[in-house]
């Protein structure tokens, strides 16, 4: 089983895909659409796409992307986040001039990076890249924020550990792959629907869940290109596709939505 | 009157003080902080901060900002965002090698970087900020995505115009300042809350303005750093303070939301 991932060896996406299905061949791939293509021209059999950080927020080019394919969400899986300095082996930290990581990275280890004087931070494309440029070019006065998975595959050492602001830094992945390849019997939905541009559509969109008695985790709303200020929704609900309450709560909903796309059923993550 | 914004003068969001008071002096800053920096301190009397664009969605960093601040929305703005190609005169178009502009600008011509064979385009923190330094280092074959107004600051000339995929491609903009220091009568509000995490908060919450007839224009969620996968809500209402449905309805939902503030109430941005 191969599971596609954006970034270098060694990213948290990878470290996530392996938390799923531990005897998954990962393969690296460099933006989130090559992802999406690797799982559509069946190089991969799955995609893993981080969607949200208990910190930074969603991220949004993931939700936007969903809606461009036609794959299906078919799992979850949620990763803690535990950023390390890792450099050359013979770096001092003393020794440190310049850091590299993710913006999202950097911004989650303000306080570590702000008690710092003298070192430049600058912003790269990835954390696990960060590591490999490190490593490629023999940098010996810089570090890079990535993850201890990627100080192994790079051989490179922690000089410090555990830099996160907020020992809750968690992130939460779906797994994205043809619609009957969902790896579980499903007990969460998301959908993604829009609305008359009319006052009270979405208090009338959320009722149809509330008045069944289903749980919503999760509202996020993206622009419709072209249409100023009108919003594509996006709900994760707790009740899988094929329970009469999800079913007619979708019905319900299709009666005045403009538009509704269920984008995957799938088991919601537990921790082991 | 001296409005702070973020970038250097021709940014849109100079363009957008301009627009919403005419005889404004415009004080450029480098970041968004520094923009409620220079309010806070009394450099400046407003601060202008992009919010919300029709292609690219919300900007979160401002969303975070208001409530890590006590200063209030008390002005809206909208612009029609129009992308220049600029370069030195005597650049001609075939000899640009490389084009430089922030992320958000480039994704909004999309399909215009595309069409182009042998171009690297680079990611900057600014656009008009991108049409200075090619001035400033005298770059021959390379160009910015950017303003009129930034031509005509940073004597560039317009290779192309008009480069924005979508034609809707619109800004929206907070005025920022002291709560007393409202532009006009109010029309329009915006709150942040958070909720009990039960089923169905969500719902009860926007019931506060459904039931009241309030039409509500917008909603934001952002994450509440700490508490995994809880939310912040933010939301525009088409009322103003002072509004007895308006006054009643936030009565309501103090009665069961976890915090609520109240961000502004401020007039709702018309066209001229």
């Amino acid at each position: 089983m191969r599971v596609a991932f954006q970034g270098e060896p060694g990213a948290y996406s990878e470290a996530a895909a392996l938390r799923l299905i531990p005897d998954a061949e990962t393969l690296p791939r460099g933006t989130f659409e090559e992802v999406f293509a690797a799982v559509e021209s069946e190089s991969a059999t799955y995609g893993l796409l981080p969607i949200e950080n208990s910190i930074g927020g969603s991220i949004h080019r993931n939700y936007d992307l969903l809606v461009e394919h036609t794959l299906s969400i078919v799992g979850e899986v949620e990763l803690r986040i535990q950023h390390q300095l890792l450099a050359l082996p013979g770096t001092q930290f003393e020794n440190v001039r310049r850091i590299y990581s993710h913006p999202q990275a950097l911004a989650q280890c303000e306080r570590f990076l702000r008690s710092l004087a003298g070192v430049d931070v600058i912003a790269t494309y990835d954390t696990a890249g960060s590591a490999k440029m490190i490593r490629e070019q023999q940098l010996h006065d810089a570090a890079a924020i990535a993850s201890e998975r990627a100080a192994a595959v790079f051989e490179l050492t922690i000089l410090r550990s555990g830099l996160e602001d907020f020992e809750d830094n968690l992130t939460r992945f779906w797994l994205i792959g043809p619609h009957d390849m969902a790896i579980g019997p499903p007990d969460k939905t998301t959908i993604v629907f829009s609305l008359p541009n009319e006052p009270g559509a979405l208090f009338k969109a959320l009722s149809v869940f509330a008045l069944r008695g289903i749980d919503l985790t999760k509202l996020e709303s993206r622009p419709i290109r072209g249409r100023p200020w009108e919003y594509l929704f996006y709900v994760d609900l707790a009740v899988g596709q094929g329970d009469p309450r999800c079913d007619r709560a979708l019905a319900h909903l299709a009666e005045f939505a403009h538009s509704e796309r269920i984008l995957g059923s799938y088991p919601a993550w537990r921790e082991p």
